[in-house]
């Protein structure tokens, strides 16, 4: 039997955190974590979806002349948790903000967090009409949806698109917590839409891997995107001092009706005009007008003879 | 402590529910979800990779000189299990398809339901076959990897073919238990593999990680296909009333021995002919004859010396 | 209720594995698996994250004034745990090389692995102080990123690079090990690094999805890498017998101060030079010089006009 | 590695249940277990606690503003889990009762199974009723009780109740079922009360560990009974062919306001008038007129000086 | 598929509900439990027990070079537990005591819950030697006793008053917590100590299943106790308008030394002097000198010939 | 939030276990638990429970054509897991013998588990066959019994029999080992078998909760006994230096054919003659003949006429 000598590991690790915490000004002595968990928000997002689509991805023994029982259950359960979950990120962004002489008031940060739980709540039933939405579009943009159904419990671009709408109405009031919920979808579906982006509806993604949605993005109506498409930034600002300019419009505009397929890569703040068509792995760094139909060179690949 | 104002979410949410259910047609009054359930399903693949792969993917402390016992018994309780869950996928396509004069016929369910069943269990010994030429196609073809059983082990494109071979098998008789088979690879290794698409022996997947392959896709023998391909339809063909048509043959056909490198998109009812080799980031959209090498354009970029 | 002829299907089974044996030279008649187990070293990882960022990534009620303790004691148990896939691994490999007269010596594959993990062990604060850098290089180099909580929380490139660092200190011993690890972090993000891979210091990744850094490259410091990137092996050298070169240095170099965009591939031992910049989607096989900028070409793309 | 030789245990065990299915007229091909589940009436049982007293027994995060949504969700699903149950139950005593010529109506035992639950349903508001009695039975009847909340949180007695309210109801119908759930309180508190006993309001059990309460029992209301106290069967009755008469009054009758002290043993279908106090370890085999006190001879113990 | 009529059932349980809580006083409008919870307070003790006993009944996988890191941690952990249930349960007491002018002051109950808490921790050395004490009176009682380990491990009396000793040190601050901790040992093993009860170092139970000591006991050194033992209270004292006089010495006093043999039934404040034996099912409601031996009268059977 | 002072604690406690390893003999540096675990064993009981009765203890979705694969591969799985923990307590018992010089040959360990366990399979049929009248004896013996099944299913002195007859098996080999899994029985049903103790075939036990058979019992066949009954040690035997004699031959002898009603206490090595019936709350210490009916005074009580 080994017996390890983990004394200098400890130290060592000690020393490292040490120096981390002096640069980035934050010894303290005492306390826990006091951040919004990944875990506690993914259980929150799972029953924000049976809330949603209770026949669909409610409790598999739930039936339909009960379902608004279960809601009402449900949604005071889960409203408490978020709610919990919105004070921890109400003081870690307000703590963030004035390290120095931060002077936490509990009491306010409890009725802000109110505030923004119960105006939450109330926009649910719009995000269920989005959604449905959004379920319709890719059951009619996919030849091969054979229903809505499917599209409700196959589709990973429904998963993330569920996500995104409820992240996007949380992020002006907890950033944070709002890109742990993005991130669940992303590590579960390789989508990652960053919750600022602003999406209309009846939104299509299609097999979506690869996906990437920026912060800044504004997205109309009826808009469709396949795999890989990316809607970045082309450049990074920088500040008179060098470092970067954080929080100002750098991703693309697309507009209403617009189809973006596979690989196509869009950058910067540009619009892309009304039911233009971006073909695959084409590479955009300025705007097009409404109409455009954007397509990769033809010369894009030469025929080689096999020599033996 | 916060109290929630949930009646009017809750109405809300209910009239929503409502009024998609009106669009659907689908107002019922009592009764439960009946349809596949993706935990049930994740637990019967898990459970076939075990009976496939018992001394690698089956539990930890099986040991050789029972592997048939683990299997017999595995394999009749996985069988029973699918038998339900192939039981309701029947009777949803059933319903799906004459949602007017439905006249559910229990017995004739069951009944189909079992032949499907016993077709599948039948299959299994050739599937293990195609699957250790898969194995071994990976070994030769990847340097990288230093044994089969790191393969087994490690590549997610096995992962990946494993669920597709099952669920190809299943996919005529029920198509949306096949399409949450194929999701529950999708989402685990960012391979999305339609579980239409037909795939010869010895298929060999690198990395992985954003492939498409579409519902009509054919594919020979000993393909090799690397991360972020995307094998899809070009466009979409339009009924008289303008609606999508769906079902029609709209993916590639690649012949044997194909080879296809990272990023390469091929589009439409084209053949890639016996032998070709689609170099990386090509975008195909026309067939190619036996024995091409289709490479990217030379002048795909240009330098630009950095002015500062 | 259906009864199941399994009786064929067992023995079609038992007749492939026999088959794929004996192909494989491993006819045996008792024993387990004894190999290093995914669950397991999920585990140990999970406890690893926790260990190096105790406040961020250790168990929710852990308190700042414990830390050491908590350290102390799950360093230990981790180290024990990780000793035992370790011996499984060497065992493993042993075997491997020399499958006709092996003769395995359990006393010195202990000392062995022994060595292995005390020596892992004395590399965390190392490593700690390499990840503190990846973390400062993210929120430096991401206008989205608003704090280095937000980096470590809901950053996929941070999850990845904690498993590669963790991973690469392991591969020289116990490869096979190493690549489950990091096909557990590929799972989780969509980034495939090999544990081979060489990489310094404030590396940052963006997004992510779609990564793919092969065996043999080698990364300078503060690089900055975005998704879809591809770090890969241009053509595979074949023996005279025609069978694939292994282990042999086939992927870039990558020197310090490097971005490259989105989707960008490059293949071969080439070297990018130090602080060059390679654009979205380039495609590149042959080495550029310090300060380059490789852009794609503007004639990338097409404007076609509606017609109707 | 041990190698097991098993086979002459499998087959030693197939012939030991060959014989007792023989003796037993058993012998079936195929199918399972179809006997109510343990685990599923645990389940159950536990979900009725929380409809029958939400805010002590429903889950911990319930709020008392929304306890009808929680208690109309979870009764509906407990219902028809109960349903599942009952009516294998049901087959199962009718396959019980003729074995022979068993022809299985699958409707009939719906419908009355429906019937079961539906009426069982209707009296848990009276079962409420009761339980609150008990509870205040309790709180009044011990010195060391502070709250009627601690009666409910930690007495065995009212678990102990609790379950037998419930079983008693389903007993005529559903006996197997019954006896399940009452052994779930036996294992839990060391109880045993028989589902068949009948019990008036106001029931008070202290300590409880030992207790027995048999089939045939009839206690009225405001009884207080300690822990060991056995109300039994004097002697079993036996047919003409010498094997046991089942399913006859046999246990006592205890009228209302009896006290029966710790240890008490009371035999045979006799009665114990109302308002009588029957002291600890008190053997009794005869009925007692009301007002009855019986004790313990005065005898019961003499001195015995010590030697040394 | 049946459907339920719930309606009714709600509203007679709401009015159930509704009746009760105004005759205890008790309507309010929102809020959750507010108790301590069983679940926690499991988990709080199977910690303390691992902390206590460290290599007995820690975690299986501690090593002994780490205990004290392991106890320094998990000690940590399970304060600030047991401090959160304290706060709920001082609160409780609280309102309990006041429920007409109850004004909850919730920095106050923080102080004084976190002095409970540190007083508790500060004791567990000293529980830590009196355990000891009582496993090796186990060891030195019982001729079946093999070793000290197999005491700690199989002794349901160990269990009993591991519990006992954390509750009771609890019990003047927290009743209601000690309680239902009393309980989780109560229904484990059949053993029921009042966490009021003073007990002596030394003390042995034997087998256990059936025995209660009251709340006002006090036990002194080294006393032996075997099942079904009950020190209970003879009669119960009312007030004057009848109702039970609560919190009053009722229980035995049994000085040190004492054996109590199994089903003995001591009753009421009396006292056993030191070093008296007392003989199975011995009834007792009087004081016995010290050195006394009380045996059952001898009479206590008759042998009857079997007629035929 | 509070701080804890936990430094005196972990002291006093590190103290404590040191001055009881210090009388022990046990300091030691470094190492883990190496006992037989509670936890796996409760698992191999639950897993052997099922290899004997398959379709009542087996998994619930096992069916009765596929027993023997169920069997035979649990059987090889649970074989493994208790030669593990044989090996384990034959480690313990041997360091436990000779602390001293004690030279762990660690193959010599192995072969003899490997003996144990294998005769352990063995006589797997022969207790089920044994179980098989225990379950008759219990139908044929209790007026309340309705099935077989329900006898398998609902009464815990099955659970106490099967757990003793395995355990007994053990026990020559393996102590401590065996009395952990008679205190698993003993928890959930109040029911304490010393594994040690002979029990003959058709054995029934009734209600159960607080029977004691003693190491050195030996009970004969058809012996029927009730709940309370002690089978115990009169006095124990003291060596001339005053320490407990262990291991003699100290509790009764129960012959074929008897009955022993509740709460009888049958002391010492004494005979109870084929047929007799020892009635409840008998207190025996002596031998009765074949055939005798021992019943309890009729003096036993006296009635006191209600003073008002």
């Amino acid at each position: 039997m080994a017996k390890w000598d983990i004394s200098p590991v400890v130290q060592g690790l000690q020393q490292a955190r040490h120096e981390w915490r002096e640069r980035q000004n934050r010894i303290k002595e005492i306390g826990g974590r006091e951040l919004p968990s990944k875990e506690v928000l993914k259980s929150i997002l799972d029953d924000l979806c049976g809330i949603l689509f209770p026949m669909r991805l409610g409790p598999a023994d739930l039936r339909q002349e009960t379902e608004d029982y279960y809601i009402s259950y449900t949604l005071d359960r889960v409203l408490n948790a978020l709610y919990g979950q919105v004070k921890l990120a109400l003081d870690y962004e307000l703590k963030s903000k004035s390290r120095q002489n931060y002077e936490q008031d509990s009491a306010a940060i409890s009725q802000q967090a109110e505030i923004v739980v119960q105006n939450f709540a109330k926009t649910l039933p719009h995000i269920r009409r989005l959604l449905d939405a959004d379920v319709c579009a890719a059951y009619e943009g996919d030849p091969a949806a054979h229903s809505v159904d499917e599209v409700l419990l196959c589709y990973p671009g429904i998963l993330a698109i569920i996500h995104h709408r409820l992240a996007h109405q949380l992020y002006p009031h907890v950033p944070l917590l709002s890109r742990i919920i993005s991130e669940l979808a992303h590590s579960a579906t390789g989508i990652d839409i960053h919750p600022g982006a602003s999406i209309g509806s009846g939104f299509f993604i299609d097999h979506g891997t690869g996906i990437v949605i920026g912060e800044t993005c504004i997205i109309g109506e009826k808009v469709r995107i396949y795999q890989a498409v990316t809607l970045g930034a082309k450049r990074f600002e920088t500040d008179a001092d060098g470092s970067l300019k954080k929080d100002y419009q750098r991703h693309p505009i697309v507009e209403d009706q617009v189809i973006i397929y596979a690989g196509a890569t869009i950058l910067g703040r540009i619009t892309i005009g009304k039911g233009s068509v971006i073909g695959g792995n084409v590479w955009l760094t300025h705007s097009v007008p409404a109409g455009s139909q954007i397509l990769q060179s033809p010369s894009e690949s030469h025929h080689q003879k096999k020599t033996a």
